[in-house]
């Protein structure tokens, strides 16, 4: 018995913002499964900022997506055919299955999930990847402290929305930023203590006036100039945790850096990389945080569901660079 | 008795480089010697990169000096009357002077040096401030370890020549930036692994040639596109270490910052600035490493000295921001 799937390859690698050119849906003919193998049917595909980046031919801390090859994406999904002794028939799992309906796995990097604790789109968002990124970035690289001030740019996003919770249960002070009056609503509510519009309003300005003490932790998604109103605000002994630049990924040249960066100096201050891959042997316990922070109410775990099936791959993925995503977006596949 | 003294007072703030119209040499008296206080005879000045930021009307780490004010510089000197039972008169000192032949002074910030280990200019050098902040960058910022690939700008700069002393008694591997034929066979003869010469070659090109597997510690004195050649040449869990930027210092606007700084999150590495004077208590542990290092010969310590006296300091100053010395530049006073 083989399994026909639709999938998205990576059909040219584009300059700017992805377009139709960039992908090509394919209908294939999956291999039978051999021996250690095993069938998802995929029901949520992951749309990552990070993405763009796999799509470039550079040298980067993974490898670029080759073109004709499977658009790399974790997803969740439902085991459906086994021939695999840890993943029966009926489990629910998430994994690096790619944009396709149906995935053969060996179990590399697939783990189970518990969808009495939440429903599948909230493995990909704020119990996946990006709520870990939330927790390590703010936890280890951000070193954070009761009673810091906390300011989280993309807010309102995957990690951002996750890490200003974080540090809300730990005692921060916690400013967002974010793009727009209905996402900075958002952020109120769900007990951000300020949130800057900074479509709307001067976020260096702003920043002065909603941290006159100064900023102890920057957790950047952003990069651009909001990067460089969180260095011209900085108190002593800063961190900032650079976490992304979604700002950034669609430019076709380098872009300038943060003209600020001497704020590093005159506050004593730091600037950290950090991928949430490095902390792998420690996703237990970030998933054991998050996952009692949803059970107990202290965390709202949203996410914005796109439709359509793995043939709007494209068009859903242009809504993270848009920002017409709250909280974590997902693709339904079917 | 009173003393009469020429000073260097800041006539105006430059805009961009400082010029005649910057400075104002003055004659005066100085008041006679209260209880507690003492006479210094000046006789060397430092002339520090750093003194372009105090003159800039804006909030930084130390207060701006001030329109009349005698220009601030570290200095050495002689007590040659002294009300104050700690310095007596023949004792060698130093101290924050300014830019003047003789100061009263109540002992704030001085201390006294010992000539019999290194003539007076070193105690502005490798034994003074540019010494302290090359030892506590390099070991508590840059967190030096055994083997590491280490890469310093400005390396025949007061600060850079003894970083890289220290990287290298250490057992690293040192490579140095700076301009010019003359600087680069300097590095080389005092024992630097290899040495870049930024007004002739390709940095980010040749850092990828001398140091193929990548830097472990970048110690930045200079910023724009030579921190970008490092940002690019890092290795994982770099640590760069930002001491200054001497090639921003007399800009007019804002340049652009590190276009590369997103190299930080690939490499997971960190950028971090600090400020010598908060090593403050351990000055002790970074003099006796440095003086050590002196008297067992394993360190050279250089200075160019200027003359002409304070008169010459305006001109003296700008041969820093024109990279006309090697080693220290001090002000030789009469």
């Amino acid at each position: 018995m083989t399994t026909t799937t639709q999938q998205i390859t990576l059909a040219a690698r584009p300059a700017g913002l992805p377009d139709d050119s960039t992908w090509s849906l394919e209908t294939v003919e999956l291999p039978e499964l051999a021996d250690g193998q095993f069938l998802v049917e995929v029901d949520h595909i992951s749309l990552d900022p990070a993405m763009r980046g796999w799509l470039n031919d550079v040298r980067s801390y993974v490898p670029p997506v080759q073109i004709g090859e499977v658009m790399r994406a974790g997803a969740t999904g439902t085991v459906v055919a086994s021939r695999h002794r840890e993943f029966a028939v009926g489990d629910h799992v998430t994994g690096t299955f790619g944009v396709t309906e149906y995935a053969v796995s060996d179990g590399a990097g697939v783990t189970h999930i518990d969808l009495d604790l939440a429903p599948a789109p909230t493995w990909l968002g704020a119990l996946g990847m990006p709520g870990l990124t939330a927790y390590f970035g703010l936890m280890d690289i951000g070193e954070l402290k009761d009673g810091d001030t906390v300011v989280i740019s993309a807010a309102a996003g995957a990690v951002g929305s996750v890490a200003g919770q974080i540090a809300k249960a730990r005692g921060c002070r916690v400013i967002g930023i974010a793009g727009g009056p209905e996402k900075t609503d958002w952020l109120r509510q769900i007990g951000f203590d300020e949130a800057i519009d900074y479509k709307s309003e001067n976020v260096l300005k702003r920043l002065r006036e909603v941290a006159p003490k100064g900023i102890d932790v920057y957790f950047d998604n952003v990069g651009g100039d909001i990067l460089d109103a969180a260095l011209a605000n900085l108190r002593r002994g800063a961190r900032i945790v650079i976490c992304g630049a979604i700002s950034q990924y669609n430019e076709e040249t380098l872009p300038p850096g943060p003209s600020r960066y001497m704020s590093l100096l005159v506050f004593r201050a730091r600037m950290q990389g950090f991928l949430v891959f490095d902390f792998l042997d420690r996703y237990p316990e970030g998933l054991e945080a998050i996952g009692e922070m949803i059970r107990s109410g202290r965390l709202v775990a949203r996410e914005t569901v796109a439709s359509g099936g793995v043939a709007a791959f494209g068009e859903a993925l242009l809504k993270l660079f848009r920002g017409e995503n709250t909280g974590k977006l997902v693709l339904k596949v079917r």
